[in-house]
């Protein structure tokens, strides 16, 4: 074990896109445990679109991180030594442990995971944050029915395909829309029916095209235009599930408004927000029934997995950039 | 009884906010019903902010008036002559009759009115589809729980009145946005706990103040910044009823979104659009219930009675310009 943890601190709040300044490594001494408490090794971070917002000051469904405060990310690590009563050396656990090598936690918000059913990253994508994200945001909020369009945006990260692919268990035909050749290959891959590839033809014709009969259901995780494509197409009572607007996240000024937002008037639409942490009561039970779908071949995951915190910065510029396939998760350290 | 019937006809689409020309005035000769038929003498029209919606060519909730048709408008008249068997002659009634002096019709969508109970033109406002709207877009998609904060656009206008009346009925404190002393005012006198007044105020420092504990149902007659003001302020699983846009209906290109509408994340919030007719069964419930609230003195009507249809533009850009206390009727000629 080190003597020393290495960390990634917040310490400009970015304006627009994030530069690189905005983070500073540094070292600290390793921190001991109290009485109740435990250290983890981190082993693998999630990368989240959710991140750029925790940066802003202000408002919002979770505090900000302060500056000067680790950047806070989801993790699993390992417990190297405990003085908790209900965590042990050696047990695997996620939790909201930061962009760093050691935590100390008192166990609120940890979970113990088992590496034996899952690789490791598995649980900060499909059994993790991402896959929740899908699985309520989609069957909560969504609400779909049998023989209904889902229309699902950002259709190759880690909550759109498993969006897509909870749909289709459901019974409906599911459409994605992502940039560029290979991942709409992915998003097929997995088991999309159709998929508008935005980077090759125009949106809203694409959506036309792929949802002959119009969207029931829209998985909205990027906002911007593809918004207002689906908005355009969206069938009576339609639900417009808002769980992201990656497109707008580092827009500085005038974030853009979907212009035709009074086609839910048109078609009684609703359009609805969520944030998945109000579901965490039901975790276990969907982190059973995905299980269970991964088990039965329903399901696929799949991660894309980056090396190091040294290079976070990179690492989440690549989801503003559309680079990751699947959910895109940082290998901090060997075990 | 004339032997010429006047009529209102859109003769063009319009481009913005809506030009003189788009209308012409004609006379043609007095229309004969035909077996199932009845002639109406239209008495009174409704001046409506979806007329402007129903001038536009492309898909809505409703055909588009088509070009050299009478403009399209709610109506009340006695029918003078009848071939129904349904309808006889001294039947006073409401329906689509359009901008005109006599209509035939064979009685689809009307409905009979008592003018011993109310005075024709409420039939038109709060017993008519203002009501309505107000009705059933508060209590069925606003869903409004006793102590809610209900904040209503338009507050002054046929629907907002009526909202925030029902709101109070039910137990809410009822916000108002309005512009000018005179409408604010207005809006006090029929029952509204506070009142924002845009022209005075920055809307979204007046509805911080009005509504100090956020806003749980916004009911949205105008788009555009009011209704970021009120996202700005939606407290946790908030409702946003759509019913209008009045504000952008008059916008040939550049109809602006709610910029800031990932508040509805932020609080779990939903925005939903409804379309009246969608309730027309119930219709008879509602106005039971509102003739009711009438009697018992917990709902104020108010009408803001024009005269003639050659003026019928005129008429029109009063609602846009925000000129009308109430609801806006014509009436057009003597019983």
């Amino acid at each position: 074990m080190r003597d020393n943890n290495r960390q990634v601190k917040l310490v400009q709040r970015p304006v627009g896109e994030p530069a690189p300044e905005i983070f500073e490594i540094s070292e600290t001494p390793l921190p001991q445990p109290q009485d109740g408490e435990f250290l983890v090794k981190v082993l693998y971070l999630s990368v989240d679109p959710a991140m750029r917002g925790w940066m802003n000051e202000g408002r919002s469904y979770i505090e900000p991180v302060a500056l000067g405060d680790v950047m806070r990310a989801g993790a699993v690590g390992r417990i190297v030594s405990s003085r908790s009563a209900t965590f042990s050396e050696g047990d695997y656990v996620s939790g909201t442990f930061g962009v760093q090598h050691y935590a100390v936690s008192d166990g609120r918000g940890v979970h113990k995971v088992d590496p034996s059913i899952a690789p490791l990253e598995r649980y900060l994508g499909v059994l993790g944050m991402p896959g929740m994200t899908a699985y309520f945001g989609l069957l909560e909020v969504g609400n779909p029915k049998e023989g209904d369009t889902v229309l699902v945006s950002g259709a190759a990260g880690a909550v759109g395909a498993t969006v897509g692919q909870i749909a289709k268990i459901q019974g409906c035909t599911a459409v994605g829309i992502a940039g560029g050749q290979a991942k709409c290959d992915f998003a097929r891959e997995v088991g999309f029916d159709d998929v508008v590839d935005y980077k090759a033809e125009q949106v809203h014709k694409g959506i036309k095209r792929a949802c002959p009969h119009g969207v029931d259901v829209y998985f909205d995780n990027v906002g911007g235009e593809i918004l207002e494509g689906a908005l355009a197409r969206l069938r009576l009572h339609a639900r417009v599930v808002l769980c992201g607007a990656i497109s707008q996240y580092n827009k500085a000024e005038s974030l853009r408004g979907p212009r035709n937002y009074m086609a839910l008037l048109v078609h009684r639409a609703r359009m609805e927000g969520f944030v998945v942490f109000d579901y965490s009561h039901r975790y276990d039970e969907a982190a059973r029934q995905m299980a269970q779908w991964i088990k039965a071949g329903k399901l696929q995951a799949r991660e894309h997995v980056v090396d190091g915190i040294d290079d976070f910065h990179n690492h989440l510029m690549m989801l503003f950039r559309g680079e990751n396939f699947g959910k895109l998760v940082i290998k901090v350290q060997d075990d």
